[in-house]
């Protein structure tokens, strides 16, 4: 998801206490997720895909001050004026905005600065904004910037692995998890076709693009109980499927070519033991984990190459409301590739004001991904969610689930 | 349509006798266009998206050479082996090919050459393959060729009139139109949601991307009577269209300020005068003829200035089944721009053999358009074809017809 | 050279009827070497650095049209007046110009219109400009336009080249030369040091980059009485040069490793038999012909793989001046690279007027040539004469003389 | 000069003593160049052409280790293996090295553990190395790699003013200059022509790039008293220099297109008041003092547009050689272009050994600058000193000094 944010068609009815409660625990979470990282881990930015971690802590925090604290809070006094321009990821109608691929360049304002600044809107976000009787209005947006930030907390992750890829020295930033519990055995949970109902509906928070909800009409299939493991992309690739143009779709093959790509991104081989990069440094490739960082491209031909598909999000969707207690995997620990191009919903109506501005300005070239991934924020996720990228991306933790006909 | 090849599911029941009569009438229609062309004219390719004239008189006599003659009539004699990895456009399974950004270098064979390998070819097919008593496998071929080559006589004109546009010459290939007929005045035409059933089904010929039918679900609409016009599309550039960053996709905000976009392709104002280069050479501005030469971005964002959408294909294709006696302009003059991303249908297969190894590797990216243009042979479309491009193209006929929620 | 035209700083004095033969005879050079070429062949570009055939033919008489009959001949009534746009090379003072790397984009004019448009030209310099008595200015400038023509004509054989080469059909434009005479046996000839004048001086005439005549100081060196030959670059494959970093400057091994450079332009090995591309199409490699299409970054790196180094254009001219009855190959079949950048002499002054408008401007990061090649028209070349191309440029026929310090 | 170490054909005499000292000066210079810089302001790559400052103050002690310690101190512990890689700059020979444009990445090894690495190095170097009885052969490459640091630390400057050029709050990392006193009123000196000897010769240091020294003829010509200042440099501008192709070089106004200069780099306009980027942050333009961040393309243009000249490296030689009380600025503020490529001098042997691999290399398509700039190390620059840059390149400090004949 290229800019993560959208505005909510509806919010939940959060008592003003538990949002105050809400809105420390999220903002600290980000903190807690830059801790042990040096100025310069914070700082540079290792493609134009991804940002500084220094830059994420400081654009949720522009969020709070452009959109809550400036417009709705008497004489609030900016922490640094400059810092508009700065930290706007797209918002054209915020103003002018720094170039993204030049995020990296900020060596000032230093961590510490940006820290600073994170505390000077806390205190005014909650001794002023939050105490307040709280209008509907501010509390949607108050709950749009937490998922927000959450959205940037998963960020944060796969751009500081990203960054530590590049480096020969392959740092760690925290400690290796202990071994994922294995998946059970692969089963084949099918499905009857028919009209079912899709996307969010109701007070709880959810995107504006998870809405409205709608019928759609599915055909009889089936959806695997679990997502595609490292033991069987290495059969795939064993079995040349990086080499055989007919998986491919045309576009996925001209980039195989022209990137070289022959595993999934962060997979090294030596002396024919693969390992892989992560966020506890270098690890060797567990065959029964899932396979993660693999683009739609891959995703796509993996499925070919097995004789079976990508399922649509509303086959995702219809499954996990049906029969999620046989489905693992579902929420982590990859977001899973379906086969649905990220378009808006039937009736879907742009949202008003600044921080809706472009609600559907990503729907295309896109896919959606369901579930979610270790690195999305507990509770953030849910059955409706629509997560997106472009075909060719890959350093997010995306993996797949199969599908087939029946 | 990067490569229009698509395998047909079924073909229609065709005699031997008007089937060898459809293929001499059909080879003969791809030479008349090049008519009046210099050897040059015909072998220049004027961008990568583009193939020159000789190109497309030759890969479309290959496909005959390879997938009919050398298969199945015993003994047949190549015209020149080497034609074979010049004129592949992107079979894989048939071989390697020549680079298609260079196909512009081939000043040999020459377009006399290229007319001889055509004749040749045209006899075998005339003597030694139509005559026999046809499988079905073999009419099946046949009509695919065929259809195969309107697809490309349509890309001869819109690849030649880009090659015309860049010379400052500006030289015209045959004499202007008479005026067409304007459309009658704008009606919107209400529809009721439900269950349609969208898709090619029975024995006439279609590609396969058609099939198979099935029943989507739709909700009420409302779709224009006629496309949008050039006086329309001048409003939008008048009130800053092209300017205005919130009516477009975050992609095609880029491609605008990339590729310095301010009014459709071949478009050229002088003296606040607009003219537009045609096959016919520069032409004033029909303010009332349909807008030509937009891309998908252009389009959407048109449809947001005006406070509509583009419509679904299959919001199209219900219309032009149950209501075309009301809708104007429906096969041309212009391919009309849907909001529907290019996928395939539910339970879609590829076909078997060579000529289908790829029918859904061009199924990310682009956007489905309807209808047919003013170069679309007759008789080629129909109400469940599918044209496709990517958003950002627009040296094709393309226009758009507006929708809205209802 | 890019632009191939520099003014005279002084002409020959021609007599009135020898120039008008003089003329007559060069333009029909340039026609006769267009024989056999198609429409396309004329026509198509194969890289930005190289134009169509058509292009030079039409460029050299736009030069006689633009610079003598316009400003010298009554009521001289141009051709096309649009002419003056597309066929303008680099002259700004002369007005907007079509860009460079679109120049095969032209299709229109034809071949015959470009032949038209050259006898139009011819008559009116033939009947009305070179009768008259003519000045001096005038005489000066014809000399210049038919040097001018002279170089194009070298580059038109060396763009048509590089335009078959990329042809898998691999054309050939005229018959196979018979087996040059080979050269004798490889001598190093001693020059002393000491204070020497080169540089053009006189009425003859002379590009004004060759003056002026001027004094400089060489140190005692020895220069090879012959070419470096086809085998001696075997040799030099064989032994890893192209794989040697050493051997290379640094700009150098980076567009080794950036194309993959593996031998000269041209070259292809199949089961261990070496052929080249040629004008009469592939032939096979012949060890004691001069090695041709060379870089100068190829040519720097083989004579350091030898030992030797370049001579500077000055070794090179002084040997000439002195010893040129033992030096075999000076004036072809191949240019021969030396070591020095292509600057100004002390004192050159740019030429007053249009012609001379950039005199200097392409005196900036390419190197000297000297002698001639098999392309170079009889008498076009002398011992002060210097051709200029930058270091990773290899479609001229290029090749080299070693030198060494004694 | 991209990479800037030779070897020195000779080294002066120095005493162990004297030499201990002067390791320890020029160390400890470098990092007092690094004080009050964040993590992040030492990490960071702004461009290619510059490096990140902890890998400058990585490299620098990467050469000592590499060429000192290992190959002569018994059992040298390095520091960490793995530095090696990491901070070769462009030795082939000393293995393989961590591609240039990547150096930004490198958030690890942190700015501390740089430091603990040096201190490791000058620990070993100053207890192991230098107190021994040094051989020719040490002592020399000592002293190498103490001129190669204060290459560096020039480079350190420069590159560090390019980053915060980059950062919208223009971040300043030392205290404004007092204003420089102003240059004296323009002169201009001449000279006769005639042979004169340049270049280094004797015990002293210098780079193997100023040898061997050896005559030349110069021609009559003078000499400005002075560099070109701010003030001339906005006449040129107001005259439309960068906006007038005949000024330029052809390569130059095709940069000028390109990259839309129309002001030296670091300039900026508001309300038609000049300001520039420096180390200090931003500052007023003083029309007294040099012009500074040109680039050659711009220097060359602007002499053209002055009716003058650049002057050749041995012009400027002879001049400070003859006449040095009489030239103001010679050794600052500015670097001075000259009209001289940067070629090796009549002679010129590569050193042996592993330093002097490369000695060449980088002899090709770069310009002279003679004299020092403020950034330059005191004691550094001399009369035969040879910088070099490539002719777009202006991020140095660089300015000029005019020359015409006479």
């Amino acid at each position: 998801m290229t800019v993560p944010c959208c505005t909510p068609q509806t919010t939940s009815p959060t008592p003003t206490e538990s949002l105050a409660a809400r809105y420390r625990a999220v903002r600290e979470a980000s903190v807690q997720l830059a801790e042990g990282l040096s100025d310069a881990d914070a700082t540079v930015q290792s493609m134009p895909d991804a940002s500084p971690v220094k830059w994420h802590l400081a654009h949720t925090t522009w969020f709070f001050e452009t959109f809550l604290l400036q417009p709705h809070v008497d004489r609030y006094r900016s922490f640094d004026a400059r810092y508009a321009f700065l930290f706007n990821s797209y918002y054209e109608s915020a103003g002018p905005r720094h170039p993204r691929p030049q995020r990296g360049l900020l060596t000032r304002p230093t961590l510490a600065d940006v820290l600073a600044y994170r505390a000077h809107v806390d205190a005014a976000m909650l001794e002023r904004c939050l105490p307040a009787d709280l209008t509907h209005e501010i509390g949607t947006l108050v709950m749009l910037g937490l998922n927000h930030e959450e959205q940037h907390q998963e960020l944060m992750q796969t751009d500081l692995l990203h960054l530590f890829a590049q480096n020969p020295l392959r740092p760690a930033s925290r400690p290796a998890l202990a071994h994922e519990r294995p998946a059970g055995p692969l089963e084949w949970l099918a499905f009857d076709g028919g009209r079912h109902r899709v996307g969010h509906h109701g007070e709880a928070f959810a995107f504006d693009c998870e809405t409205p909800a709608h019928d759609i009409l599915i055909y009889p299939f089936a959806l695997a109980s679990r997502v595609v493991t490292n033991g069987q992309w290495r059969a795939f690739i064993e079995d040349g499927g990086y080499r055989t143009a007919s998986l491919w779709l045309s576009d996925g093959w001209q980039t195989v070519g022209a990137q070289g790509w022959a595993h999934p991104l962060y997979w090294e081989s030596q002396d024919s033991v693969w390992r892989s990069m992560t966020l506890a440094g270098m690890q060797p490739l567990d065959d029964d984990a899932p396979v993660c960082h693999v683009s739609y491209f891959e995703a796509d031909a993996f499925a070919r190459w097995a004789g079976k598909r990508l399922p649509t999000e509303f086959e995702w969707e219809v499954a996990a409301r049906t029969r999620a207690d046989r489905l693992e995997q579902l929420y982590g620990p990859v977001w899973q590739w379906t086969a649905s191009p990220y378009i808006a919903y039937p009736g879907f109506k742009p949202a008003a004001g600044a921080v809706g501005e472009y609600n559907g300005k990503f729907m295309c070239g896109q896919f959606v991904l369901r579930g979610g991934s270790r690195a999305t924020p507990a509770g953030h996720a849910r059955v409706t969610y629509r997560n997106f990228f472009y075909p060719h991306q890959r350093w997010q933790f995306c993996g797949l689930r199969l599908a087939e006909d029946r």
